[in-house]
């Protein structure tokens, strides 16, 4: 399925896409896409529903994040090679590891705000995955057995505020509107192999970052892994896999956004996201 | 008040400590400390029950984390001069920022767990303090009236996992058990100042860590106003505030701890802890 919350934000309503792309309610048997039914054995329920037969939804409405409730947002960092080298880093051995406040998270299609004064607003399109179930020191083998599903995510940056105040990069990945998810969660079933997405991102109609999940450092099944050696992953939390090559930092010389800018992303079957910058 | 979680783990229920430090029970008026319980307004009217009245939890008890449901655990790094300098680094002219996954946080007496193979875990007694209420770009002045109430925090770190394994420092700070929070929250009401409270921390007896609050380069009033810029604090958010000297990482040779090994934590007011290694 493709879930999704449609609705002014603060107040969306659960939904999935139907086979014609058209948004169904499912509010009536579910309150909201929270933690617990992001459960495999849930989410397997809520596939045999015939989504022809619940309420259709105006194609114009807003789209929120698809999750609500996400209790963590981790984000791996040089995950494509070409960005680690544009980056000035070496190719991790490891993944590199860092969190965005959940505060961040916003629709698809919303506003991204840069703070005031900001002159160092960057772009990184990437894959996400949403988790289903607790994980505690997972296997590469059953690792892919945990997450819900996948979705388009977009690493809004401030390069100041992530490397010239004072270390660690949460910061300037973590102010409100800088993690815009969506517009659906594709559930693992549909995607058995998440490692054969082509991402691209564009900024005023000019291709930046294109690019493909297949070129990953660090697969999804060995981040999950991974992060499972040191912190309990839970249902519902957010994990994005980091970016490709082409994001402004490593531009010579480097670009940054500008208010009136227009990112669009794309991630084929996980769909596409427009934002304006403000 | 004196705000405490009482009970095996996750299954704690609420209760505080009265005037003669008798813990009393208070699962009959509150369903358990959750964010919304940290609103200043819902905590005036808590302070109105004559714990006197309330039901007697026997002192044996197990203590949880005196706050649930938690969804950011935001940590300042090198906040007191002579630990930033025994930790090889600069005194910062901003707050050093990281987080710590949610599921580290644990009950002040649990066991903390060493990871298999750790040989770098390490200790660092702090103030802790959690949100009443959503803070977003808040002055340094205002910043006091967003903090429910104050509590002592290990911010149990393994250092080759902080620092060896590819940068951030959260991987080494996350481990399940490295976040033990309490004995109690003290509300604010009761704590008008935070930059007064005396910090120790001992290791099988022997006091490895000696400090006080007003030694703190930045504020619980800077920190909340500082943080309050790049994202927004929720009620119930946890921020722990940085380390004094005395950290086996700056010792010369390093000291780490070793299974079997006791640490204990004290803080006036804010009570004490005590874990042993495994």
């Amino acid at each position: 399925m493709k879930l999704l919350r449609y609705g002014p934000a603060g107040l969306e309503l659960p939904g999935a896409l139907d086979a014609q792309g058209n948004i169904r309610d499912l509010s009536l048997l579910v309150p909201d896409f929270t933690p617990e039914w992001m459960a495999p054995e849930k989410l397997a329920a809520l596939a045999a529903v015939d989504l022809q037969r619940m309420p259709l939804v105006d194609k114009g409405v807003r789209l929120g994040a698809p999750v609500a409730g996400t209790r963590q947002f981790v984000a791996i960092g040089l995950n494509y090679r070409k960005h680690a080298e544009e980056s000035g880093h070496e190719i991790p051995k490891e993944p590199v590891v860092f969190t965005k406040a959940i505060t961040s998270i916003s629709g698809p299609n919303d506003d991204v705000l840069l703070p005031e004064g900001s002159v160092a607003g960057d772009w990184e399109v990437e894959l996400g995955f949403v988790m289903g179930r607790s994980a505690s020191k997972v296997s590469v083998a059953d690792a892919l057995g945990y997450v819900a599903g996948y979705c388009l995510a977009n690493d809004v940056s401030e390069r100041d505020w992530q490397i010239k105040r004072n270390g660690q990069w949460g910061k300037g990945k973590s102010f409100p509107s800088f993690g815009p998810i969506g517009p659906w969660l594709v559930t693992a079933d549909e995607l058995p192999d998440p490692q054969t997405i082509p991402v691209e991102l564009k900024v005023n109609g000019v291709v930046k970052q294109s690019s493909n999940t297949n070129d990953m450092i660090f697969s999804v099944a060995e981040i999950v892994s991974y992060l499972s050696q040191f912190m309990t992953l839970l249902p519902g939390d957010l994990v994005i896999t980091g970016t490709p090559a082409g994001v402004g930092l490593g531009m010579k010389p480097p670009q940054h956004l500008q208010r009136g800018d227009v990112m669009t992303l794309s991630a084929g079957p996980l769909g596409s996201q427009t934002q304006q910058v403000r």
